[in-house]
């Protein structure tokens, strides 16, 4: 039986910054009794005494024992070392999830450790986020408008499964269902190059002798400041994001790369017609995507 | 002579759409007494009944020979054919500028049509803009804490020069001198290299089976919206600027591509201690320009 109660269902986030501050947050006034735990002290006070969730405890065993539902809201490498540590603490019957930014490395690290127990994990990433990190960066309305990859593999339990659907959908996320191995793939080409090209066009624009700097500055305006404004985001984050989903990103780099290599033949051969119409395609997808997300 | 005296001055917008509209607004209350015009009788209409512009007329030649100062806000190889046909019109001692994303190919031009008649030309480049054109993406705030280029040349009249300068200032504008060569290597590295990996990215994420597309749909998120916002602009617009800077735009694309070769070397031998130290590095160069730019 995974099915949770409605009158008595407990979630446990787990992790209190951006995502999991922000979680709890959204799940205010909703059906949920939200419990918590964050590593420092301090965190888990603010998170009390904001309302960002209502029962916390220095022991987090105590935390995951009672909850129903637990949210990982770690770091990647937070989240396996945390379930290694406290697999034994979570029921059998309970549901975890968690909101990193890769899956399978999470998921086969997760499946043969908490399958034996009767604890079903089920991989979640919703596509939510900031440059910013952290409990002061939280916000209610994060995942407002957004979609979670919900991941399936041969192990996951349907009802579990189910479950972490509707509990998306509770806070306005539009799940999205796919395999594990799918999702490491697709988000390659839809975030984790994005953040590497912002990195690289940042040093391209800003890394310069002093004495050119003052210009530099002048001359990066509104589309400098959104086309990097993920190379703000944390460097221990995005290291670890990239460093457990290294072949994937390396595919999408070559499909890059080819692209790239295109516009660069067509500007060295000063062929500005079809320089015009790859730019003219580049816009329809953009436009065509925009009208989808109705941002 | 070629100082304006301040109770009659009287400006020329050449071109309403985006830039000219967006200008014709900031300098609504001010000293200036705003003529304009643009090709589609229904545009000056709109700027007219808008209050864009207090004066305009079929006949741009009217506007242009009562100019003290005009701006041509028109695309770049327009504000070339525009110099070209109406230099006669603008009398002895009259100051021209212009908006355009280049200026060598626009200031080679312009000086040698408009100096034998005692027209200054000042070229500038306003760092402000967004990915839509035309006059109904028009907005007055556009220039709002921008800063704009004001370049010189050997051949520059320096009063022209210093009216120029305050002009940008007039409407809350930092202006920043240069040199005319020096401005078009800038700009293919804090602009125009931008917009050619804003299309790349936007080609990578989105340009994939038919089947795939929903996912893809899904995995792009705010990320995605902001390094990718500018490949939503005007096809023909930009091919006009990379045409116009093409040895600049190629010699970024190659400091691009060094940055980027570097980037993905280090994550194909995993050594990704390296690459949080690039990605920190990054996010230090662009958290401090954020700063400088307040905003």
């Amino acid at each position: 039986m995974t099915t949770i109660k409605s009158d008595d269902k407990r979630i446990a986030i787990i992790g209190l910054g951006l995502l999991g501050g922000s979680l709890g947050m959204a799940l205010r006034n909703g059906t949920w009794h939200r419990s918590g735990w964050a590593r420092k002290a301090e965190t888990r006070n603010w998170a009390i005494a904001n309302d960002v969730i209502e029962e916390t405890s220095d022991d987090v065993d105590e935390i995951l024992k009672k909850a129903d539902l637990t949210v990982l809201c770690l770091p990647i490498p937070a989240i396996k070392t945390f379930i290694e540590k406290h697999a034994a603490a979570w029921r059998s019957g309970s549901i975890v999830t968690d909101v990193g930014s890769v899956k399978q490395s999470i998921v086969e690290h997760a499946e043969p450790l908490l399958q034996p127990r009767g604890v079903h994990f089920v991989g979640s990433h919703p596509m939510a986020g900031t440059e910013k990190s952290g409990h002061e960066a939280a916000f209610p309305t994060l995942y407002k408008n957004a979609e979670s990859f919900v991941t399936r593999t041969e192990n996951t339990d349907p009802d579990a499964f189910n479950t972490i659907i509707e509990f998306w959908r509770g806070i306005g996320v539009k799940p999205v269902e796919l395999e594990v191995e799918e999702h490491d793939k697709l988000v390659a080409s839809t975030s984790h190059l994005l953040h590497l090209l912002a990195l690289a066009l940042t040093q391209t624009a800003l890394d310069c002798p002093p004495e050119q700097q003052q210009q530099r500055y002048s001359g990066c305006a509104t589309g400098f400041r959104d086309t990097s404004r993920i190379a703000s985001s944390s460097p221990r984050m995005w290291r670890e994001i990239i460093e457990n989903n290294q072949a994937s990103v390396l595919i999408t780099i070559k499909e890059f790369e080819k692209r790239w290599k295109h516009l660069r033949e067509i500007i060295e051969s000063g062929n500005f017609d079809e320089f015009e119409k790859e730019f003219a395609h580049g816009k329809e997808l953009r436009d065509q995507w925009v009208k989808y997300k109705k941002w």
